[in-house]
């Protein structure tokens, strides 16, 4: 165990933060779980700038850039009207797959109108700690009055579109089964917000387009299978039946028909059953629920027996899990930790030298990274 | 929990011994495991006979008939020579698929000769505690002078041939690459012990024409999916590295040239990694190991919801594992139980009241049954 002192002078704090490393022996690698900033809003999206900084979203509606250093910056500005509610506010971030030339970052939020709200995605041009030409690319329908499921990951397929994960609103979950909302669904949409000419409803009378794959609950993590190109995500069940899913275009994954999962509090959801024809099972899950959230195929050099894993946060599960995937199987499951934290992750980044980074759900959340123990 | 009184006055012991039953509240079920007999020599193999009552081996040579009341019976006579030696003795047994009128068993036990041993398999004819026409069927080649690894269950493939799966024998594990030994692989045969002729190596020069797949370490469990008809088996990894896999003709399974686990005390094993082409990769694997030992898929109707479960003993992991599958993957695991018991469980059977039976690998080793809390 080391101490590490954080530099927060730079924030203007007359404080030296004292927090420790925390070593862990995994099945392949001794770790190293340092801590590089703290202090963070219940911090929700983060992905790495080509700088080697960081961006990070905090839940109650700032945007900020973390130094490697763990500097913590002020906050964005520029954003759209954000309504910071229950599990709303604003949510995920990503870079434009033309980032480097066009500066554009994207992101996800809980968007108010006609007195109720729902995830939208947004971008903006990023410059000098601001957003320029702020445009919506996506707005979840209809507007429903509620503080739960908003999803919502963002995963740039290698096409060039972009996934946006939604959830059920909660009170709303049987219309995961229709085509005609935004609820429960992941979208696809090209990065101008248009609708690929492909997507599997576009020619279904009464569906919105937008829609690639329906019946799911609440996902809050996702990311692309760097060997077969196709999205992978994860969804929180009820009490129980959380869940590894690969979405494909037009597939129904049940929700709440079928499911793991019981109520809270115990008894029957939907019919009760598991499994049912025309409606997918889980590639992997979890009962009870260890509240799947963000998540990354890693492929770095730092830890190369664990390449092409998911290396996924839990929520309420406190746990950083590691999944061997081989082909379009889960073959085995590792908590790489757990107790050892005691913290609610929410959101994974690999670096580019091959470091993990997570950050954790707290009004005081961290960003840490996970290294090799020297 | 309830006291359970074992009734031992028939074996000639004027004592009551009382063992209590376990409820344990899993995922699906509350369950209550019940003791049924007790002072069973390292049970091995189990399996039910049409009258409700059990056949059980004990690896220190002898084969007995447990009462479904649980009264054991005396050893049965007419067993060939068995070596008694480490992991060695007799293993496990199998009704022939015509019992009902053949009244013939299959089991396999550890053969001396030529200063060494290994797994043979012979049949006899069950007739008033004794066996009749003994026959033997089947004897790994070479004999090795070894007190490890025998594998061996014996399943029966709907055809009407026999899977036997076969260790590798631990101080030769490199042979389990090779075709010329039986080291480390899974045989099939005919219940006459003659050759299929449709085995993948009939035809190949210098191999062993009833190999069935290779590369295999020590496989101690092993069951046919119901729904595919395949042979599904559980392999003991080293220090970590046990796996499930699907038994396909033909197919190399990669030990001791590739595994998820590592020597015993540390170090790698082989070339020290996981994948290679033209290696099959396990649909699951565990490390640490846990020791799978026997299991069942579940097919019946006191735990509807575990239908087409594995439910697998581990040794070392002293837990009953339950594995859901789907097709030909693995999605989710539980552990029904492990401390709450503590110990090493070997042989799981399913009855035909749909209740489970398991036995428990001690010197003084006992017959459990599973039943739903009433």
């Amino acid at each position: 165990m080391k101490i590490f002192h954080l530099g927060l002078l730079s924030l203007g704090l007359l404080a030296t933060v004292c927090v420790a490393d925390t070593d862990v022996k995994t099945e392949r690698y001794e770790i190293t779980i340092k801590p590089v900033a703290t202090g963070l809003q219940n911090p929700w999206g983060l992905t790495q700038l080509p700088d080697g900084n960081f961006l990070v979203t905090e839940r109650t509606g700032t945007m900020r850039i973390v130094s490697a250093a763990g500097k913590i910056g002020e906050p964005i500005s520029g954003l759209p009207t954000i309504e910071v509610k229950g599990q709303g506010g604003l949510l995920d971030v990503t870079l434009a797959p033309d980032f480097s030339t066009s500066q554009k970052i994207y992101f996800s939020y809980t968007e108010p109108a006609n007195g109720g709200n729902s995830t939208a995605v947004s971008y903006g041009v990023l410059k000098n700690n601001r957003l320029e030409n702020v445009t919506r690319v996506f707005s979840q329908q209809p507007k429903v009055d509620s503080s739960a499921h908003f999803g919502s990951r963002l995963i740039w397929r290698k096409d060039g579109t972009l996934f946006i994960t939604l959830g059920d609103r909660y009170e709303r979950k049987d219309e995961a089964q229709t085509l005609n909302t935004h609820h429960g669904k992941v979208v696809r949409i090209n990065a101008d917000g248009s609708v690929p000419k492909d997507n599997p409803f576009v020619n279904t009378p009464n569906a919105l387009p937008e829609i690639w794959s329906y019946g799911h609950r609440n996902m809050q993590g996702g990311a692309i299978n760097p060997t077969t190109g196709e999205l992978w995500s994860g969804e929180h069940g009820p009490q129980g039946g959380d869940e590894i899913n690969i979405d494909r275009a037009g597939k129904n994954y049940g929700w709440p028909v079928i499911t793991y999962g019981e109520n809270y509090g115990g008894g029957k959801i939907g019919d009760g059953i598991t499994s049912k024809s025309g409606m997918e099972q889980p590639l992997h899950y979890w009962v009870p629920s260890i509240a799947t959230a963000g998540f990354i195929f890693y492929t770095g050099s730092q830890f190369p027996e664990w390449n092409n894993n998911i290396i996924l946060g839990a929520l309420n599960g406190k746990t950083l899990v590691r999944l061997v995937t081989d082909g379009d199987k889960i073959i085995h499951e590792e908590r790489l930790f757990s107790k050892e934290l005691d913290q609610r992750i929410r959101s994974v980044a690999q670096a580019t030298d091959g470091t993990i980074y997570f950050i954790t759900d707290d009004p005081k959340g961290s960003l840490y990274r996970i290294t090799r123990k020297p």
